[in-house]
């Protein structure tokens, strides 16, 4: 299979299984928050972070069907993160992958809620997987600490308190690896540990990915939040200039940016080099250099 | 032990490990999360779902201590719940438990943020619980689907959908049983399901406590709205008629409320009466009974 055609049969796995995760209709009169639920995790996307669990799941000799639950919980989380981002009292967006956001189409308070559902159906999609209860425990741990107040959230919070000013680069790269990383590197480490692997050499290889990854993906974001298109991005653009928000281009100039973004893709690739078929991840990796959304 | 002393030697376990749970400190610029988190989260409150994980534990025969970590989660979970509902673009509240509400205190984004904060390190201190595996699991789904879309979040879009309107009183019940019932009863649930009981003769009769208990609470808690002081119930009253909300008064009268609450309150007594020493369980139940907080 080329990477193209893998990368579709992935997707076409991830997409069928979130739907059903989120298929709940009541019948009893609240069925607007599996509706509102629904809009935003199935509005596309790139799919990066499940695609990044089934890949490391082969890697490590995986059923990529295994790791499925736990592909969908983090793409619930990601998408919940999303939602309440684009909140008013967040970063007030209108945009989001080409669709109104939430609480443009629901109103606030039930944007508030589909984040709130997204994020506890991550667990309990994670937590009703057949694999053993130790396997399934772990990954609930890996999901809950990358997505909690010391990982997403906390990078977050860093985020909202560093709007208006300089920040030095240091801090940005925590900000950035807590709000983003976190997620990025705990794709890869779900995917190994559904397939198995308590191996803590490839464990930190693939952690060393998910970093690398994770860092050029930001970058790169923030080099299309300049040069990027919003048709083709399908969110605004512009947005970090006019919160005078600190990004790795306004620190360190587009050209060096771009530099890094071809180097870390380097490191990701030479992370996962020695741990089997690794062509999927490192194509992986190159595709997102240079993409324009 | 009387009732009291054993209500104050739980929620004196409770209290200690729920601000163990919350400790984080960064050092990195974010601490302010994890002092909203601790704000609402330590700001007093009757610890009903915590007390009844443990009473429900100790019941079973089991080690309240090893139901701690289900306590705390789900009174984060309960928690977060209230910091959500009080949003400008909820419920709107100045006020809860005596102190301003987290968004008066630390804006509206960090209150979002902190409501998140809550919920996955709930989860997170679920799964960290060093029962067997198997056990652990069985708790973190507990947690979810009462904590979910069709549990608590659904029960609070029925809720929100209602406003402003006069509602069936079949809807009312399922309204409640949703938003408040579904926690309370997997107090229960939690508690036996800790103490490693499977047992479903059990496990129903603890429902059917949770059940009728949760909803006598819940009736008890729209009369306050009515009857209470704001002083002492440390929370706004009068909200139920200010947003014109079906309560069980507007549907049937202050006095058949009344007996409705000691009715309810004796069938959880008689759920719990032959599953061995349930004294404090009935207790419990019964000082909810005129409770003016």
């Amino acid at each position: 299979m080329t990477f193209q055609e893998q990368l579709k049969a992935d997707i076409a796995l991830i997409e069928p299984a979130l739907e059903r995760s989120l298929s709940g209709e009541s019948g009893a009169g609240y069925d607007r928050i599996f509706e509102a639920a629904k809009y935003s995790a199935l509005a596309g996307g790139k799919r990066l972070r499940p695609v990044i669990v089934l890949a490391f799941c082969r890697l490590c000799g995986g059923d990529a069907g295994n790791a499925l639950p736990f592909a969908c919980a983090l793409e619930m989380i990601h998408t919940y993160s999303l939602i309440h981002d684009d909140l008013p009292c967040m970063d007030n967006d209108d945009l989001r992958r080409g669709r109104p956001t939430s609480h443009k189409v629901f109103g606030e308070a039930m944007a508030v809620l589909a984040g709130d559902g997204l994020l506890t159906r991550a667990f309990e999609t994670a937590a009703e997987s057949r694999l053993p209860a130790e396997t399934v425990l772990r990954c609930v741990r890996l999901l809950a600490r990358a997505a909690g107040m010391n990982g997403m959230i906390g990078g977050q919070v860093l985020d909202m308190e560093s709007e208006h000013q300089k920040i030095p680069l240091d801090k940005l790269r925590l900000l950035q690896s807590l709000k983003t990383g976190c997620l990025i590197r705990a794709a890869c480490e779900l995917g190994c540990t559904a397939a198995g692997s308590e191996d803590e050499h490839t464990l930190a290889k693939a952690r060393a990915y998910g970093e690398a990854l994770g860092l050029a993906f930001q970058i790169q974001d923030d080099i299309l939040d300049i040069e990027g298109d919003t048709a083709m991005l399908g969110k605004s653009t512009g947005k970090d200039e006019k919160s005078e928000k600190s990004t790795f281009p306004s620190l360190l100039g587009l050209e060096e940016c771009r530099a890094l973004v071809q180097s870390l893709t380097k490191d990701a690739a030479d992370a996962v080099s020695t741990l089997g078929d690794s062509a999927f991840l490192t194509e992986l990796a190159y595709s997102l250099v240079g993409r324009a959304n």
